[in-house]
């Protein structure tokens, strides 16, 4: 078997606590996201228990079938962790210790002040020949073991901040480079919207007349914040590629304007940040049902300091009154959650941060706290800016954290409609 | 092959959304945590796209393996469901239209006041010879082949809500009737630590001696935020599984006492509110590095709003001085990123709240803003209770994520232990 020419790989997740159910695996479906992003298929899944047996089985068939196997868990220093053991033994490979990983790892532990624990020797040993990643967020590195016949299995650790950066450090540069006879070159971009429902955005996009050029494929990402349309083109040289992706990005923004946000990784968030920068504005967040989501969001990316100046978490409604002046009457006549009660949130948290921008969320997250008039997944929202105060009311469904991330996500969307819109 | 002795099964999930990543395999965790419950094991998992060949193959390789298979999603109405045709292909069985479910799929349309679109009589369709698990909450029927062999394969449909039910009032009398002689489940329990690698967590526990009995496994499940200790017994029955257990968890506690804050899927939220609640106590939250992180986390799941008043996001500088009451000279003398302004934010947020409690988060989560002396990752923290304040320095590893995910947590856990010393 030689490098197999369909980019397309299978995935082996490795841990008891996958198959008991204690962890649901959000890796597999994290790694067939993305590397979907760069053309390459997961064919097929296989998730094994800690067990040497099972792991070269899963391992040596998925190799068979596909040639390319990206294999996750059971790379940590305990006893329980054998999947390197395993696929080394399947390989024909004997440990042996790497000079250069024990340096790293200890290198971790002594940063911190601490000395390298005996047991995680074993996480410097690598099956001989094998090409080491190194991991930047862990002490267990990433392997990467090709045979004579081209065939390639990827070992990565499976807690997923250590996986996901070796992935974009090591691995996806990897496969990239992997299919260099592939004669269909694959661009996709990413165009975000959120604010209308899949089947909405389905109808007003007319998928049928928008891929009429034949040589651009729309598929439909949803989540609950919003979703996005991979536009993929392939078999066409660099330049051709590029006009195919503006024609279809110019209709798709011709017909869904307002509701795209962004394009490939940028999130709402960076949107917002660009134009508060242009405008030269500070922000400030006031929040009751999202606790905390909103600021956490702006916060998420560094940078967010320039704008940002902070926000008030009111979850009860003394501190709605007391850090952000909403008035008792408002409280008393319309309920705390109100558009009226999202306005003086907003235009509070602006007085008390001093800043020029300000925004609010105050609604019924759940699972209890709704009434027939304002039942779970009632929100109000509001943008305060120096032009004027913007509300509005939604009802979301879903359940508490759906609810919660659906009213983060429509804030910063206003917001951003209205600095779109404002003139400073 | 005859029924096989050994209580345990395979999982066959089916969807390109599974593969692409657009959906996360929530059914199979579900399933796993299931099955446990009644002593049967899965020992392996297969995921594969909506493509008839590649659901043949793993069905053929699962039974062929184990002798058990069950198989969730693609029984749905249209074109891109195929599971149902590619196991009736697989095991020479016909597929004939059943009356019976044809009726009920029917009824379920009437009874919202609609006529049956043509595209469902598709789900009446049985393989001869299946035994029909009739679906409660949906249109696609669960469905049950048995070869002459003993072999049992298992359809479900892939919609949670639909897949659960029918397995909560079909599949698992199915699965006990199976193996008669199976009255001994797995019990399994999950002791949470945090403050402590996992590498040092394991020289501490002293795996050996530990599981002396040689009934209970200890498996180590870590993550940037702690490590998780799951404890498992076979074999054994309910009175001794239990007793087995509590032996190891009481040698636990003893080596791990102060690391240990809960069991099973208990957060260090719960175990604050917990605490909170005992002493009658409310809680405010002041942050600077978390950015709202700590809020979002207390509120994440319900009930949060009976001990927490809310708190501030203290950004910026002026933010801590104006809202916070934090000293311009502790500033200046210490800095934000200090023990000495960690303390006065405690104090100053129990004071803008009129709370009980208080506790704060200053620290540098990078990548910029690091200096020699404080470089990323330098966090304070800090717990005011009415007995008084404790601080704390730490310097954590990992980037901005991560450093702002072991803040909160390390924060949560020196008010947990500050509450476990307090007297109210």
């Amino acid at each position: 078997m030689s490098v197999p020419s369909i980019p397309r790989t299978e995935i082996v997740t490795v841990g008891d606590e996958l198959l008991l159910g204690e962890t649901v695996d959000a890796n597999a479906a994290w790694l067939g996201r993305r590397l979907a992003l760069i053309g390459v298929a997961v064919s097929r899944r296989a998730t094994v228990g800690d067990d040497p047996a099972y792991i070269k089985e899963a391992v040596r068939d998925a190799l068979d079938r596909t040639g390319t196997v990206l294999c996750t868990g059971g790379l940590g220093p305990t006893r329980d962790d054998v999947t390197k053991e395993a696929v080394a033994d399947l390989l024909g490979r004997p440990l042996v210790m790497d000079g250069e990983v024990l340096r790293r790892v200890r290198e971790r532990f002594e940063s911190r002040g601490l000395e390298m624990p005996q047991i995680n020797r074993k996480q410097a040993e690598v099956p001989e020949g094998a090409r080491v990643l190194p991991n930047p967020r862990g002490t267990a590195p990433g392997l990467v073991l090709e045979d004579a016949a081209g065939r390639m299995t990827v070992l990565l650790p499976g807690v997923p901040s250590e996986m996901e950066a070796l992935v974009e450090t090591g691995v996806l540069g990897l496969l990239e480079r992997r299919w260099p006879e592939n004669r269909r070159p694959i661009r996709s971009r990413v165009i975000r919207t959120t604010g209308l429902a899949e089947s909405a955005l389905a109808e007003r996009v007319g998928l049928a007349d928008l891929e009429d050029s034949g040589q651009v494929v729309v598929a439909f990402l949803p989540s609950p914040i919003g979703v996005d349309l991979r536009l993929t083109v392939r078999d066409l040289e660099d330049g051709a590629a590029a006009s195919a992706l503006d024609t279809v990005e110019a209709r798709l923004r011709e017909r869904l304007g307002p509701w795209i946000y962004g394009r490939d990784r940028e999130d709402l968030v960076d949107r917002v940040e660009e134009l508060l920068e242009r405008w030269g504005w500070t922000l400030a967040v006031a929040e009751s049902c999202t606790g905390g989501l909103l600021a956490k969001r702006l916060t998420d990316r560094p940078g967010a300091s320039d704008s940002f100046l902070g926000g008030v978490v009111a979850y009860a409604n003394d501190a709605k009154q007391a850090l952000l002046g909403v008035r008792a009457r408002t409280l008393e006549t319309h309920g705390a959650v109100s558009e009226e009660c999202a306005r003086e949130m907003a235009e509070g948290v602006v007085r008390a941060f001093g800043a020029r921008a300000g925004v609010s969320i105050t609604g019924v997250a759940g699972p209890g706290g709704g009434s027939p008039g304002k039942p779970v997944g009632t929100v109000c929202i509001a943008a305060a800016l120096p032009g004027g105060t913007a509300t509005e009311g939604h009802r979301f469904p879903g359940d508490r954290g759906e609810v919660r991330d659906r009213s983060a996500q429509a804030c910063l969307d206003l917001l951003r409609r209205s600095l779109e819109g404002a003139s400073p």
